[in-house]
């Protein structure tokens, strides 16, 4: 099943398609109560990313739910976790761009320190998690870029940290980007410094149908597979804007932590996932269907 | 006096030179009761600095003080400052680099933050000016440079932030060095990451003769002209390498802020400041004599 020539995006994807592959041959064995679609969807992680693109072409015009399985080396080899509620959370960029008034290194109370206020802008956004957010839910932001200043000497009149704040409800989303602008203006205000704060939304949460989890986790357990019910993790899947059309269910694949991790040059699973996958499918559609 | 070709330093350097051409020729006219030596320096802000050529190649084998004048925007203009102990300070680059173990930023508590690491180090050096240093000499300590990160959604492995620190003693400045070390190191342990610190030494402190101060700022009051023995700044100069090897007196001739500020393409103080460069030389070579 897996791509040839050597090439992977190595998040399992042609395992993932294998598996799809599987369930069409065998559905059209069958007489199924309410039609099944394959859905083959581009830019999976690109920006913009593919989902949008099969929501604007009517890609899911009439349907029902979406149902989706994703291999996950967290998980232990063979253990399908379908988890009701948020699965994976939303991703939104932010750059902070702090303005002060840069100048002579020696003259310190004449400058407005930009990277001084930035720092505490980045320690000050930590409240989010601490302070901010239900952490029966939790929130993950960080900064993962700096930039400051082109000489050890000169105080520079800009500061821009950048990074991502991931959340699991909508609502904590809202709260979060209120926040991020709240903190950072008002700690570079303290400072002396202005700040400019933008947010470039991504992907939304990802959030499970309550019935499709709990009856696909009652077929998958009769099927004879091991189950939980509780894998969630703070990586984003742009699967999630299926939601706000239909009914979705994500199952996880445990892979075991041997074959290498997502998107690992040697994440390459044994061929029995294909199966697996594909009784994942299976269950979300009769899921769906009861 | 000033150069030609419309080109310049802009630090009054040329009329430093104009001042210190009219006490030379003024100089042969007398009979002088112990030598007088012009010092022509090159590099004054190179690294490294010119100062040390001069050291180095013998320049001050036999002299016993070696005395300046600098123009100076911040003071009143036609104002002389002749201030004992320490004028200039120190300056010394720093770069700190914080080394965590990055990864995927839906997933902080597998990663350990470089860049939250550095926004705290950077927070705490603050420590210096705060606690570390007698305020009635005070230090000034900046983090002007910050560097980390590629991408918004991924943890970086490293974070650099570097810049200047400067002192006007001596023993403030190796307190200073051994505090960002410590400082630096144990907070990125505390963040779970650790912290290299280089620091590079520039020029040391600038420390004016008791003496040579007090008695020239008698012989200028003499002259007729505005004195003040109460103007120090967090500025650096080479100069400052003299005084390892002869006491020195650097005077500060104040030029007023209307002439635009030093390194300004706009400074450009009248002629009349070439007299007050020379009275100032002359008064420092009578205080050296005495």
């Amino acid at each position: 099943w897996a791509a040839g020539g050597g090439v992977m995006h190595a998040c399992g994807h042609d395992l993932h398609m294998a598996g799809l592959a599987a369930v069409g041959r065998a559905a059209r064995t069958l007489e199924l109560p309410v039609p099944l679609l394959a859905l083959l969807q581009p830019r999976e992680e690109g920006v913009d990313s593919g989902a949008r693109d099969v929501v604007e072409e009517g890609g899911l015009r009439g349907v029902d739910a979406v149902v989706a399985a994703h291999v996950q080396p967290q998980l232990p080899a063979g253990v399908v976790a379908v988890t009701p509620g948020p699965v994976n959370a939303s991703i939104d960029e932010f750059v902070v761009t702090v303005r002060g008034q840069g100048g002579h290194s020696g003259y310190p109370h004449t400058v407005t320190d930009s990277v001084l206020a930035l720092s505490n802008v980045v320690v000050a956004l930590q409240q989010l998690g601490a302070r901010r957010v239900d952490p029966v839910v939790g929130i993950a932001c960080m900064v993962n870029q700096l930039r400051a200043g082109t000489a050890n000497n000169v105080v520079p009149d800009t500061a821009t940290g950048s990074g991502t704040v991931r959340t699991m409800r909508e609502d904590d989303r809202q709260r979060a980007h209120h926040a991020i602008r709240d903190i950072a203006r008002h700690i570079a205000i303290a400072h002396g410094c202005t700040a400019d704060v933008e947010i470039v939304p991504g992907e939304p949460p990802l959030v499970i149908d309550d019935h499709l989890a709990t009856r696909a986790l009652v077929l998958l357990e009769e099927m004879g597979h091991l189950v939980t019910a509780d894998f969630r993790s703070f990586g984003s899947d742009d699967f999630a804007t299926y939601g706000s059309h239909a009914r979705t269910l994500m199952a996880f694949v445990g892979t075991g932590a041997e074959a290498g991790g997502l998107h690992d040059a040697t994440f390459l699973p044994d061929d029995s996932y294909v199966g697996l996958v594909a009784d994942a499918l299976v269950a979300g559609y009769c899921a769906a269907v009861e």
